[in-house]
């Protein structure tokens, strides 16, 4: 829309971020996680008319981690469109994002499709989906990002179900409310492989083209019906950002989903997906820097959805 | 920005919405609500270049209740600016709007200045910030929408300390966690006269104009920076609608804020404000018509900011 | 029944314990209790045939605090019997014993008489059944204890109204959900009183030789029935000393109730009252050295109710 | 101690609770249990000088369920003592007897041995100190009880496995914290088979009798030392009654231990133990009419702990 020049306003940032590096903290849930060297920043935009600008390690791959869930909750509601909502809610938590409280309080019926909880309900109905298998998932990115190399790690994958136990009681405990399908083992096989997925803000800010351009893909595919990608939007903005949406929309001000893994891509309807990445988490469990460069972004580029 | 006849649509969705009536509930909880004819509806539109149109009962007053908290929480922050964190969040509380349960786990800060407590903690701020009296809330109210004839309902706000009890056990539960400087009994008086004021959608539409409009006025005179505008619509949109927060910005997508009168009040920021009325309410407590009619009025405008 | 030397016992307790001041902390929320001179201790027995034996600064009054819920729930038992079962619950907690998360899962009812919250309403049933004073509620208790000279300590009192907000609003929330007769102000006046009284170790295991005695006074006068006398003993025991009472029921395994000011009161059904006092409480807000005391006791003694 | 005729006790309760049949309901979460003949009943008396008295079909054998729970924690308070306490709480959990909730505010350690979170861990420990195994659990019981038939019921041991999805969930949420040392399946196949156990009123009588019996058996041989057995005796009475114990202290007075098939243990320290068996439950989960033999029992003996 606005004539902005987006590799000035990256640069600018790349600048202004530097002096962060230290102040946030690697995730340490996993090794694979914890043994990563935390000095990385990347920054790409993907434009719905298809321009690129990066900086930073764009085409560095990292463990995309909870980014996962947008993809598999994109796959669940082109398979169910608003039957979905009988599974899972679409309300923020407004409490950790591994809780188990709320799951008791309410049924079995995760309160989104972002928390823990209701990414494996998610990945309940697109193994159903996908005829039980989990390589139509792998496909299914691959397509998106027009990058035919990514792959599972199956490393990150195997850390993941080793430290998964607080996940497989999360899966016991929604199939004791009859919410699972499958076998717990099986959803929880697809679910922690979607975690260990690999990709860098290139591929991420290709891929998720579709929320900012009604649907389509950068094939011009439809690959949600317009309505369906606003609506995604709004559930990231409103769920994307484990317990600091409120202060996500504060300061960024955009719909956005973010990973442990130290990524973020977030969505300017209509114009474009920015995509960030360094490693080191504040508080929340949200990349430190890249919080901070969305932010920036926003205001040099006085662009956000308010 | 689009050519749009906006009339059409309003007349369009006054038409929809008329096999509605029936499906909410008034309020109950205090007799002066439980009392309103049920069978009304008002919708109102305020461009920022100052054109306005309008359906229903548009200069029909009501009581605004909890849509008070947006004028509140716009003083607050006038006031304190970011200070204004130190005393409630700006967090979803993922709970029913009147909770205490998460006001003990947090030591008294309320989640956000949209919840019950959230606005206590607010009307404490402004409490002090204008010079202890009442009076001054109301004159800025008057200004905004440039309605001098505006009135604290006495009867309202008489009735709303009547049933005041879960309201004095808040106040009271945050004094105790030192986040009240005055007398409980001083805040909860400013608070339920709030909460009583009566106003038409057309009052409404004008005055929150500067949310739309860069903080501006429909007199063009700064009551907050662009930059606290657009954080008060964030903070709408995240926690404005109770507990359909996520629901509302699914099937709406604006920033928003509603009372258990029946009014919304929405947001499309460089736009316009749209304020719609109609007693009966749905099972969070908005109004079930007015969140309907503006679900319509985006589809039919194709205008949310996702 | 057994023939045991009582005074034996208490001299060889009272050397035990010495080592074990300072390891417990004044109560602070309010500086009555905050400024007393932590390093004393008494310890009082009263047998059922009248006998005594005493330890320490036996006559030594001292702030009884939360003791004064056994005679407001012994006042209220006599009163409803047992239709005070649909005004407060008689299970334990499990929480910590001024939560008002419970009180609002379980809509206004207590879990039991002996949290504060539970200790309120049952304040606002004798405040009706004493004929709306406070003075009668002292006079009884001075007749139990067969002491004339009792009084409210109207410092203590002050001070427990002035930091008092936790319990106003708790009272206030009680009265939401309509289980509180009276004005929040006139049962938390008496409230704030019977928490105020000072009395002995001596004149506690006097008052209370009917919950040993089959209900029967030391002047053999019936304040309750057996059975009444029985239940009081039950509940103490799964309520009586806050979030400890498992490891109280473990550690003495005797029905009992402590107060923060340091004093706690054991009974052994058929035999004998036990009381005793030292101000530094353990991290349950029991008296630290009490407990300790009491834990001796019954191993010196062989004889719990286990 | 007092020369009562039990036997004329137990005919008069017998007739007592014949009208009570249909007042409860059959526990429904396993077929096994829900498609008993609910009309059943039946009491038995073991006192420490090994006198017996029985009415109804006190030989018949049921699914003991949780009753199993007391053996359990018997042989791990056997093998740690006091160091148990650093894996399993001892305070009532006033709460739902499978609820998540508290385990993960209190980060992975149950509040009590009795809830099925630590029946689970007390499973794991014993697990480890049996030389993972659950033949010698078994052997325990059979030895305990001097019955040399008793088996595990594999119908009803496959059943629980089968509908154990929130058991296994809790296994794998306190795993998450590592207050599990084997892995989940195991020490679920141990606990699923402890609850499977099928015994009479006449077993569990004899079995127990060490409760009452200062730590010694039937053939006095010692099982736990009278200090281990007295504090059984007290965590039976603080926890064992599921959401009902204060309840259950108030109308009968004695320590006792329920299991979801109808059977309640209880113990009168130093002169028996009385177990009653009815199917049908009450809403806390313990056998409506087991529960109120109980309460006339300690009504028409004159004896309850208090």
């Amino acid at each position: 829309m606005q004539n902005i020049n987006y590799n000035k306003i990256l640069e600018r940032i790349h600048k202004e971020i530097k002096g962060d590096f230290g102040k946030g903290k690697l995730a340490n849930y996993i090794p694979a996680l914890a043994q990563i060297d935390p000095n990385q920043f990347a920054m790409h935009i993907t434009t719905i008319e298809g321009n690129e600008f990066g900086i930073g390690n764009f085409t560095q791959a990292f463990s995309i981690q909870s980014i996962s869930k947008a993809y598999t909750f994109t796959l669940a509601l082109k398979q169910l469109d608003d039957e979905i909502w009988k599974r899972v809610g679409k309300e923020p938590s407004g409490n950790t994002f591994n809780s188990l409280v709320q799951l008791e309080y309410e049924n079995g019926i995760p309160r989104n499709p972002f928390i823990n909880a209701g990414a494996i309900v998610i990945s309940d109905i697109i193994y159903e989906g996908l005829g039980k298998t989990k390589n139509k998932l792998l496909k299914f990115i691959k397509k998106l990002s027009e990058n035919p190399t990514l792959i599972y790690d199956e490393e990150v994958a195997e850390s993941e179900r080793e430290y998964g136990d607080r996940n497989r009681a999360m899966a016991n405990f929604i199939k004791s409310y009859e919410n699972l399908s499958n076998e717990a083992n099986d959803v929880l096989d697809i679910y922690f492989h979607q975690c260990s997925i690999a990709m860098s803000t290139q591929d991420l800010s290709r891929s998720f083209i579709y929320l900012a351009n009604k649907g389509k893909s950068l094939k011009n595919k439809e690959i949600l019906t317009a309505r369906q990608a606003k609506r995604i939007n709004a559930v990231m903005l409103t769920s994307g950002l484990y317990d600091a949406v409120g202060d996500f929309a504060y300061r960024v001000g955009l719909p956005a989903k973010s990973g442990v893994g130290g990524g973020i891509v977030a969505i300017i309807p209509n114009e474009l997906v920015i995509s960030v990445w360094s490693p080191e988490l504040n508080s929340a469990g949200n990349s430190y820097i890249g919080t901070k460069a969305l932010e920036l972004f926003t205001t040099y580029a006085s662009n956000s959805i308010f």
